[in-house]
């Protein structure tokens, strides 16, 4: 079976995502970089963060949600921390910011702590943390929203499904890049588990009225990673983020009749800057050899091959590069609306 | 059936645990901390933390591994970090100088960030990030050893279970305090199984030669929380702390024929000062008020109550602190071996 779904070169997808953006009222800066920070997810394989987002976005920029010309503010800041407030800007807007403060602020001091409150649907935050690693830093990001995870033990949604990334750069590997969510499973493969009518294993989710359920057409509220390992770690990230920047999430959606806040985000940046400890060349050469050394490992017999976090997207870029981004069909006929609504041409097909 | 442990207070045996500490070489100082810290993981019945670790640290001093009379050194600093070299030091005491100057740079810049290099077995992390939320702040710590867990996809070790631990203060609540693991199971608990012959389920570990197994018998290397989540936290963990203090654990442990470094960790101590962000009062408020909000949700059927991180230990600490520290009988025994070689006299029972 041949893919037929269309193909189009990453700067003809960034090109009309950038002129959809500028028509919806963004910046032709924001426009810009909310369109590099979604083809840089499909360019990876991430399809859920990428273009699929944008119909969204549109909806959200037309509710108020988001806002296309936001007024980012500083609030308060020491030589290393800084706390900025998004005015509800494009997520990767802000988060960007954030993480320009956060490697500003480790240049100075070591390690730069930048909070983002009232942002938006960051995208693949694997992103902002490699703006870390691309400038010989270690970057840590985190961002949190409603939530739609439930807290172990509890029989519905209690916190976020809450991801953490985490890039190293190394020498003549790319830098590894860590991006995972505290649930066990995202909603993207509850959704393709849904649409081919396969049962969901045990432990995956619950229905909307909190029965555990094999059934992927009942699955509502995925479950945490590792029961209370990965809802202390979602709660705990609002710990870290939310309620430091006097934006909880958890607590008012909770308490709120009928239950569901605004969209909105919080976020944390923070970048270490491999300087102020080392030399980032023996750095570097000591993430190749740990790479090196891991996949010496024997292989087991369910997986083909050893892979570090990041690996798989970065070999999928190189592929995509090549051979074009295929556009699911659903994803086609939104962009085709959109582009048509906003007078933008569609991008060139492969 | 009564339990027929004996049981002694907190105190006796801290004091018991000093004075074997002091015998075997630590100043006062260092063997009040060591004997501290194995004694709050007791207090909050983290058993596999507490004072059954008295005897291989013995060991350790006796073999070289744990140096008595560290020479413990800061190499390098800035406004927000510190890098210090513990020269072998008892864990709990590097890793409670490195939160000390962790919150000292968070007192003046906001965030402090302090790594520690040449540690070893540091107990139970919760105790130094609630050093942290007992000063107003945030405490974050990390620590990374020797592989003996399974990385992802291979068949054997590669990364260490290396935990993390995050503390957050509330005002009438105690801190929020995550101290997890990123295995799917704790030695501990693979011991448990062992013990009473109970198969363990699948997924949880490895025999040692790395085939997958539920014969508690024969499982050696736990298996990492959610895959490659659990083993891609460790591998960062390693990246965030010990390659950026030029000690790693991993690719010379692996490399190195035959395996068997020795007994080595390296650590993260962060805190983060709540006043640099807004009213300590405040956010203290603002996590009673998310704890209040997770426990109002719904129970499922499997648990009896919606617990948040911390809470377990802090309620079997009142039931210690009241009913005294039951000993298991093996560790009783270590105990008065210990007592007896080093002249010291062994704790009153109850």
């Amino acid at each position: 079976m041949t893919d037929e779904r269309p193909r189009v070169t990453a700067e003809a997808l960034t090109k009309c995502a950038c002129a959809i953006f500028e028509a919806a009222g963004l910046s032709i800066d924001d426009a810009a970089k909310v369109a590099e920070v979604l083809v840089w997810a499909n360019l990876r394989g991430v399809d859920s963060h990428g273009v699929i987002r944008l119909p969204r976005y549109l909806e959200m920029i037309e509710y108020g949600l988001m806002n296309p010309k936001p007024g980012i503010q500083i609030l308060r800041e020491t030589p290393a921390t800084i706390v900025i407030d998004a005015d509800r800007a494009a997520g990767a807007v802000g988060m960007s910011k954030a993480m320009e403060h956060a490697i500003f602020k480790a240049k100075n001091v070591g390690i730069g702590w930048a909070l983002l409150r009232k942002s938006t649907h960051a995208g693949a935050i694997g992103y902002f943390a490699r703006m870390a690693s691309d400038a010989d830093m270690i970057g840590m990001c985190i961002t949190t929203s409603l939530p739609n995870m439930a807290y172990h033990g509890a029989r519905g949604s209690g916190v976020a499904t809450s991801p953490i990334a985490i890039s190293a750069p190394g020498l003549e590997h790319a830098p590894l890049t860590l991006d995972m969510a505290t649930g066990i499973v995202s909603f993207g493969k509850l959704a393709v588990a849904r649409h081919s009518n396969q049962p969901i294993p045990e432990g995956w989710a619950l229905t909307s009225e909190g029965e555990p359920t094999t059934d992927a057409a009942t699955a509502a509220i995925p479950l945490p990673l590792g029961g209370p390992k990965g809802s202390g770690l979602a709660l705990m990230f609002e710990c870290l983020t939310s309620l430091l920047v006097a934006n909880p999430l958890i607590a008012p959606d909770i308490s709120a009749p009928p239950r569901g806040k605004r969209h909105n985000q919080n976020g944390l940046c923070m970048a270490i800057d491999i300087a102020a400890f080392m030399d980032p060349e023996e750095y570097k050469r000591s993430v190749d050899e740990t790479i090196a050394a891991l996949k010496s490992l024997p292989v087991s017999d369910d997986v083909d091959e050893i892979l570090v976090p990041g690996e798989r997207g970065d070999r999928e870029l190189l592929a995509r590069e090549r051979d074009g981004i295929p556009i699911a069909p659903g994803t086609w006929k939104a962009l085709e609306q959109a582009t048509a609504n906003l007078g933008v041409t569609m991008p060139e097909t492969l």
